[in-house]
């Protein structure tokens, strides 16, 4: 094999301590092995600067947590002696991502390579059913789910779950998710108890955050390192990559753009405000458009059984019906125009909608695309894009399982120093 | 002196190519550098991870640059033998920072440790004077600065200019200044060939990025590591911290705040859309709103001795003249609505408000807060203050100071290799 540089630069003071310096370094190592078939001691440390004797005990770490393998000879070109090359072992080691959102539970389950192992959509009321139940629902899935992996050899050495909502990442409490009516629910404690041992680390996160970390990762504009994920369903959110990663700001609550206040004149919100874009572009706005003989709810509030109505519109549109046209034209303007505050403020390459927005995408883009061309200030230089996601209900699940990947590379000693026996392959 | 360990943790992968690693690395040193007050080699090697050899090796070239000096001997607690110590040593390489606005040329001179060697505002009537014009006097105030900072034995080791409107900052072209009635100016190429030999690098960026910058690192809420700063002027902008690091998406412009369409049904903005924010919060919305009598142009439109008008204000609402009171509360609101979209999608700590509205803060900002609580979706759990800042005009020059500074400890190599004698000090 032919050895590639890597090429992201990231330069920066190193972090403190030597327990943190050594974490640093195996992951550095990690993401070096993530990004080649294999590499020799020789080539990392030469592209890490580290010393050639740090690496080697680095390497010893990894192969004892069974993160990288010996994989036999390289040469280095005509001339040199050949050189031992090691590569990611990440077989043994299971990613567990998972998405409750209004009506159903996704899993997605893959090993440290990204190899899926389990995928499913279960479902389920989840707005209908309360917290408790919800999270025993969630529970049982995710159960399920490990089991799986752990028969595929792959035990999860975390999980992450994304909830359409806002949420305190940090403790793992989903601080208010408005459609499931849910308010300070310490869901990643309840899960890791109804999961008993052995305790794996759980960590809760917003579903647009995740869903953009996988549009990021395997999406239509995976690798945009400028590139903003819109949820389209009865609830907008918003998840940031910037620059490659994705943005937080100083909470957690970075994004929430359904709520951003369109038109001061407007009708009011499930929430109690006036004229947030969910009014506009939220399904429910869509579903009162195109049907309003039947007198669903307000702006914002749910829609029953938001995969049918959509199913319903899609119908109406294909046959040309005038008031479904006439309704997609209506919430693809009020698209662009949120799409454009989007545009003006992060300057993204790409928008990726997803949800309903993805299946409607035909018909409402050439309004939002139109409107978001008028209204972007340094159009048309920055070309900011709108497309649709191609990843479906999977994408927060997906991203999830992505989260639990880059967390095992950042802290590769999270991992148990004595893996288990991998499994024959 | 104490050793304290660097506080800042980035993983990731290292540069491509030796010639880039060796400029990171060296980088590395000197961000460690500027951290303390001095250091030995041993404490570089062991907090950087890199080999004693290679620390000596960059040592001896950031010593031939004269980047770096011998400060004598550190003593590591009690025992253990004494350690020769280095310390940056900046004194002789200068960063000029500027600014050119809609009626003064700003400057500010420092050496590489940021001690400052010239500051001056030039009364200049920019906007109009066109752009072949300002351009020819802003070379003449740099040629000024740069003398200065030579006779203080710090001549400039780079330039960065910064300008209210959107710059393609990768070929130095200020795209659009729509309050200067520049577009498509390729600004940097234009100042450096005024200024001759020797040629020193010169950048240009958007003047709320560089004021961001400059309140990030020395102003009212240094150190803040998600902070958003707003200009006031008859144009408002936005310049983005995220997690310690300019944002600037994926053409760097982000934070073009001014115009987004917060209000369907209002009036039109100069730059022709509808209901802009600047149309609300702009100096000229006040203006109109607190003396009507005077009959001034459009929203969004430049206004005369802009300084002035705002004195006036100041004084009438200092002797509680009604109508002022209420057009102040009135772009209070509309102060915080905006604040809030800023709050809602990066979810700062701080929005720094500068410009006029740092000037009338003690008045707007009761209403502009109180809106801000109403609109944050994810208040109060996500705390953002809006708070004053306290730079004053200097905001933008001070920070394009600083990015020179940033330049120059990113990729020393671009320093000269035989410095000049530094001044005797």
């Amino acid at each position: 094999m032919t050895y590639k540089p890597p090429s992201r630069v990231r330069a920066g003071a190193p972090p403190a301590g030597s327990a943190a310096l050594r974490r640093a370094n195996l992951s550095l190592v990690l993401r070096e092995l993530r990004d080649h078939p294999s590499l020799s001691r020789a080539h990392i440390a030469e592209a890490s600067g580290l010393h050639r004797a740090t690496v080697s005990n680095l390497m010893a770490e990894l192969l004892e947590r069974g993160l990288v393998r010996e994989v036999g000879v390289e040469h280095a070109g005509a001339v040199g002696r050949p050189r031992r090359a090691v590569a990611l072992h990440g077989a043994h080691v299971g990613a567990l991502g998972m998405e409750i959102n209004v009506d159903y539970i996704a899993v997605h389950g893959t090993d440290l390579s990204g190899r899926v192992l389990v995928e499913r959509r279960v479902v389920y009321d989840a707005m209908g059913s309360g917290p408790d139940n919800a999270v025993r629902r969630l529970g049982l899935v995710a159960k399920e789910a490990v089991e799986a992996m752990r028969r595929a050899g792959a035990a999860p050495a975390g999980i992450a779950v994304a909830v359409p909502g806002l949420v305190d990442v940090a403790r793992g409490v989903v601080t208010l998710a408005p459609n499931l009516y849910w308010r300070d629910l310490p869901l990643a404690d309840q899960l890791a108890s109804l999961l008993g041992p052995p305790r794996v680390p759980v960590r809760v996160d917003n579903d647009a955050n995740l869903a953009a970390l996988a549009e990021y990762t395997s999406g239509v504009a995976a690798g945009t390192p400028h590139l903003v994920y819109l949820t389209g369903e009865v609830g907008v959110g918003s998840g940031v990559i910037v620059g490659g990663e994705l943005m937080r700001g100083a909470d957690g609550f970075s994004g929430e753009v359904g709520h951003l206040q369109v038109d001061p004149n407007g009708t009011q919100c499930g929430c109690g405000r006036i004229g947030c874009w969910e009014t506009k572009v939220g399904l429910a706005a869509l579903v009162r458009a195109a049907m309003p003989e039947q007198a669903y709810g307000l702006p914002g509030m749910p829609v029953p059984d938001p995969g049918e109505r959509v199913a319903d519109i899609a119908r109406g549109l294909a046959s040309g019906e005038r008031r479904m046209m006439m309704a997609v034209a209506q919430v693809g303007q009020w698209l662009g125009l949120g799409g454009s505050i989007l545009a003006n403020l992060f300057n993204p390459r790409v928008i990726v909608i997803g949800g309903y927005f993805a299946s409607l995408a035909e018909w409402l883009l050439p309004h939002a695309q139109d409107q978001l061309r008028r209204l972007v200030v340094a159009a048309p230089a920055a070309q900011c894009r709108l497309v649709a996601s191609t990843l479906g209900f999977g994408a927060a699940s997906r991203g999830a399982a992505s989260m639990v990947i880059s967390d095992i590379i950042d802290d590769p000693t999270t991992i148990m120093d004595s893996p288990p026996r991998p499994a024959p392959y």
